[in-house]
């Protein structure tokens, strides 16, 4: 049966269980001391054009949004995020269990914009009782955003500037980042993302890898003691090269960048059947992710020909529908949906 | 200066003080095994018509409700409450500090209503993706609500309904209980409460003592072990007989509703006062808070001859200002206001 | 029955509660706030010698330990202590609730020695796999220990300079400082304390007040937003004047001098009854508490008449038992004891 | 450079990675969804010899243990381990930050033994305090355990008589369970351990996969709302089919068994050549680590051709130093270490 249903759906992109193969059998220092991860950091640091870059590699999107928020934020300070955003409420509560509340603020079309969180903190410090609430102690954005949107340059610089001036880190959760920097309709980079952003992670689960998301601290930084408490999170592997060299081949020849640019044409086509077909969007987005309405008598039909995910309720009678594309979409996928449809 | 700031600006009811007094001298068993808090829980069994009843003395509100939510939940779960509820914004995140998310829904005058409830936990369980979620554990609500509004035994029926029908323990903050009894527009009777709820609990700070809150599981059902939990919070005094003979004096001879009488009483005639100086009610309450609505410029000036709180932005000009009363406030602190305003 | 089982037996020391009646009437702002914890803290400063000190009013001792401990650490951290460390066997696991490790090492007389601490941080930073461990983030003590004894000052300067050498804060624990303080074979005063130590508190609960400890931050250096974790940890007091006043009478006229001293010559006595009836003596300590070896019968029968506690096991025949003078112990209670031995 | 510095040089086993690459382009359920996890579980079902099994799949040995204590404990209990356990300190704090307390007991050959356990449980509950301490609540075992020691079937029957008598689970942790079952000195099988403790897991990271261990509740029992609390602990990979396939391969032809025969055959002429070289044993395990003693500028001199590891100071001039081998371990590594020493 043809997928839709995530961007996770097949293995590896075979250039980088290729790579896997080929360094197999070398033996090489454990928890990331081995020399692919070395050559993975490098060649980050040189694709967000950031030579003081602290790079670290993690398993997956929920975990390093967990170790991330953990490492920066006292015990008496909360992570602000859109309301939408992942961590409030599609992680089972990780960060709650690290002992830090979630802020959650109004968004717009899935992102959180730097006026409302202006207001936010202004009036969070005018309030004379703010000593009993939890304390702002970082912004969580993601980029593609929960429903596939995108900031611009722009709105992330406003971000920036806000986050500045409260002294707030900015965080980008990237788990789909390969496929915001290859879109048709955005004017950010990666470089802009380093430059604006005080800690990130470039997803690899999504974007290619069979695992692996890597943090980058752009301008060092990274708190002190890191590692343990990866380990203490039980996010250090043994065998650390597993994401080293994953990393590596997402980085050797632009190949992250093929495989967002993949996604994105499949994406594009996608849309062109979705309107074709006269499916009513919820929201046309700009990258991998596309939220159409089906009535749900044609979404139980359609789901016994075509895996596709079951997004929200719309209404009583209908449903919002995920149909996500990635490196391993193909043109006889495409072509197989728009037959059914 | 007079004061509406709270209803915990003075000390205790004089005869709670002249109970620690009396029984100052005497040795007593640490750790609430004293024959104070013995004879407390005997008396709130029989107040609240419950013989099973286990109850157990804790010091404060916020401390109640950290205790209560840990030794209910999973660690898989969270607490359910209006998004008003204390503790949702002002415990500095208490409830996360234990590991657990507080699930917020809308609130009508500050109550969580059956029918939004009902909605959010058939929507949670209809969503494929449900055990990537925090999963609810209880039901939070306080009675009076963080606006002195009041729940209608019909309004409380039916939240147990719900609560039943998905098994969550129904769990109400009672730090202002006297004052919700006492009012004069109220059904809802302190077995009405037992009878619905599966743990609550007496305020004793906010209700004639100098500190205490009296945990109530109506039917039993205590969690076990719930002694060593909270020992582990911090919250086990060494002199338990401090809460023992506070609770032991406000149930007798009546001593804890004729302070929320007395409460209710000074706070129909300050409404009465307001009404007449014509200040503009943000919520007219049933019981001992008020919140009106004032110019900034005009509360300043008040505030130089009345202490009274502000309670939360209303516009750019103008603030929401909270005036307590309680067994403390006395005909010639509101003459005196009268006077004033 | 007389009773020995602890320094928590009675209500506070009489000049305590009468403070708390004479200002139980008036209007203070609530949590820490008043005007009584403002004197207290003067006076408490003055008393250390530290004019920059800051100083915290909380509950008791677990609670102190709980917060002070998750204020100074990082989530990477752990608290040293001895293995008879108060933290480490009998809070229940607060510290680790927190999620903070307590790193035990041996102790001698109950005490954490300079050399045996220097000794495990050489060790630990030499291990090349420091990095998968639990970092050490401050070092606990308390004075008198758990058995009663007592560090002397050059102990304390040795203790303070391996906590320098490695950046760790020196935390004391003084739940019972009132009889070190005032013990006949001591040479380490307040000043003394508060020039070694980084953070200690001063036991109210068993030195008179009917709670409360004063955490002391003699040289400032008070964490950030202390108020806000102090409130998550739910020990903030509404009623913060149970506090404020309690420790403005313990510091007003010597009081609390006055109370170790008293404590102490009771001791002094028991030790003298104990000797002529040729008790054997577990450990003879310089405080208020005195650890016996009794046969288990003798024990159960002792208890009929007088109120002591079982300590832990001696061996399968005899038990190690615990007398306890506090401000509350009489000349009577010692005659009366000396005539059933 | 030849390495026996640990069992986790080298990549996965062949066949495991042969069978990634076949499955590769498959779509597949991600979340453990996907047929190959199906597989697997149904195949250790089988070895276990226990048709009821439930089982999951983690990453690494340290997520395991944070994952399945905390499903197992309420907030009041701990875990009780021999004091050289993984757990206890080599995991950074991981149990503590789930919030329970790590209960040290003495170890004998890194093993726990069932009359300590006992005696320890029965000084536990004659306390009359324990009330006021971390409540046990599991029993947690490595085996092969971290000084490659291997328990018997008696002791482990005796342990697990212990653990039914005080109703605490018996957990064992199977990082390297492959070459406990295939030493030539054991004679406990998979199906006593199933039949013997209430939680176990197959490690796959250091026997053969690139990561991975297969989480087992033989009767069942696994708590409810196991894949919440490990998506809630970052623990839940998207693509699920890496620790599905990767199992699946392993548990496959006896390839488990397989590879844990190669290790402990290398192993065995290990220790050969080190009696040969006259090595001093600090303990010669029956397992696939040899933990020797070296002067400490041997030890320097041989990590210039040889790379092994520095477990701990033996003396001031001597370290016990690891040697482990594993299914990538060849004759040609045994030879040249031969040739070396």
């Amino acid at each position: 049966m043809i997928s839709f249903a995530s961007d996770y759906v097949a293995g590896a992109h075979p250039k980088v269980l290729a790579r896997l193969l080929e360094t197999n059998l070398e033996n090489q220092p454990g928890y990331g001391a081995d020399e692919y991860c070395a050559s993975a950091r490098e060649k980050i640091c040189l694709a967000c054009d950031c030579p003081e870059a602290q790079v670290d590699f993690l398993a997956g999107g929920t975990q390093a949004n967990a170790v991330i928020i953990k490492s920066l934020l006292h015990s008496y300070q909360g992570a602000i995020a859109a309301e939408t955003g992942h961590i409030s409420g599609h992680e089972a509560g990780a960060i709650e269990a690290g002992g830090h509340k979630v802020l959650t603020l109004p968004q717009q079309d899935g992102k959180l914009m730097a006026d409302i969180l202006r207001r936010f903190l202004q009036d969070f410090y005018a309030d004379a009782n703010h000593e009993h609430m939890v304390q702002p102690g970082l912004v969580y954005i993601s980029h593609p955003t929960e429903y596939g949107t995108l900031y611009s340059k722009q709105e992330l610089i406003d971000l920036a500037a806000v986050c500045r001036e409260y002294r707030l880190p900015l965080f980008m959760d990237g788990a789909r980042l390969g496929y915001a920097l290859a879109s048709r309709q955005t004017d950010v980079s990666l470089e802009d993302i380093a430059a604006l952003c005080d800690v990130f992670y470039i997803g690899g689960t999504k974007v290619g890898a069979l695992c692996g998301e890597a943090v980058v601290f752009p301008r060092g930084g990274r708190p002190p003691h890191f590692m343990t408490l990866v380990k203490q999170m039980g996010a250090l592997l043994a065998k650390g090269r597993l994401l080293g060299v994953q990393f590596d081949a997402l980085f050797s020849d632009d190949l992250y960048w093929e495989i967002g640019c993949h996604g994105i044409a499949m994406a594009e086509k996608l849309k062109a059947i979705l309107h074709e077909k006269q499916v009513p969007f919820f929201l046309e987005s700009p990258t991998n992710q596309q939220f159409v309405i089906l009535a749900n008598e044609r979404l139980a039909e359609l789901q016994r020909q075509v895996d596709c995910s079951f997004w929200e309720k719309y209404d009583d009678k209908h449903s919002v529908v995920r149909f996500a594309t990635s490196w391993s979409t193909t043109d006889d996928d495409l072509a197989e949906l728009r037959r059914i449809l």
